[in-house]
């Protein structure tokens, strides 16, 4: 529990949201600025900062609710065409609140979301060298 | 194994990638249009068009090995100052080829890649009836 960190406090029940699902470890939430309707965050109970910081039980739990709204979203009747999951950590990768979170987007074709992603292909040598660089670091 | 799709043609062999990690169930390789350097796609060997198409445990190990990577990359020594774990589901949510992926994208202050987010409050009762029709889908 941070003090200062809004998903905690929703969390104690000191600032109220809109809750879809909870259990002993994650709780989900409507985003109250949704991309579009029915944008669900799963967030932990615990608060940890990035994802790196949490074991990886707790990780794959995160997930494992993310799939099941999902899964949900799908059959809602919102009419959903797509989804996205989607979970940042960092300030230079969009996080906006510091406790880790799980966004879960329905999406619609012609939806206002834009992503840009890579304009130019790699050259294979430096797929390579970034995979060698990887590769090394995997833990069994 | 469908016969027209890149991901199952890597996953034979009978096209070239630059591999990260595999295992049984899944393989790593490196995205030849990368948002950044080290961007990773995380793949399942067998062929699900979408995420809702993979029982829960299959689902999981997929995102267990995409915080495998993610931890592989922030030690890696490309100097990385965030990440997105990243899964798209349908046309409708840009996913480009029809066999599941998880992107994890390495972020680095002021890159190029932009997503734009929700730009409005949504209205509780909103909220409410989303929550509602999400909540009744949620299997136990």
């Amino acid at each position: 529990m941070a003090s200062d960190c809004i998903f905690c406090k929703i969390i104690e029940g000191s600032i109220p949201a809109t809750t879809v699902y909870e259990d002993d470890r994650v709780v989900a939430i409507m985003d109250i600025m949704p991309v579009n309707p029915g944008h669900v965050l799963v967030i932990p109970k615990t608060h940890f900062r990035e994802l790196s910081e949490m074991d990886e039980e707790a990780g794959m739990h995160l997930f494992r609710v993310g799939m099941r709204i999902e899964r949900a979203l799908r059959r809602s009747g919102l009419r959903v065409e797509g989804t996205n999951l989607l979970q940042n950590n960092g300030r230079a990768a969009f996080q906006e609140v510091p406790h880790v979170h799980l966004h879960v987007i329905p999406r619609f074709s012609g939806d206002g979301m834009k992503v840009q992603f890579g304009q130019e292909k790699a050259a294979p040598e430096k797929l390579q060298e970034w995979a060698g660089l990887i590769k090394r670091q995997i833990e069994a």
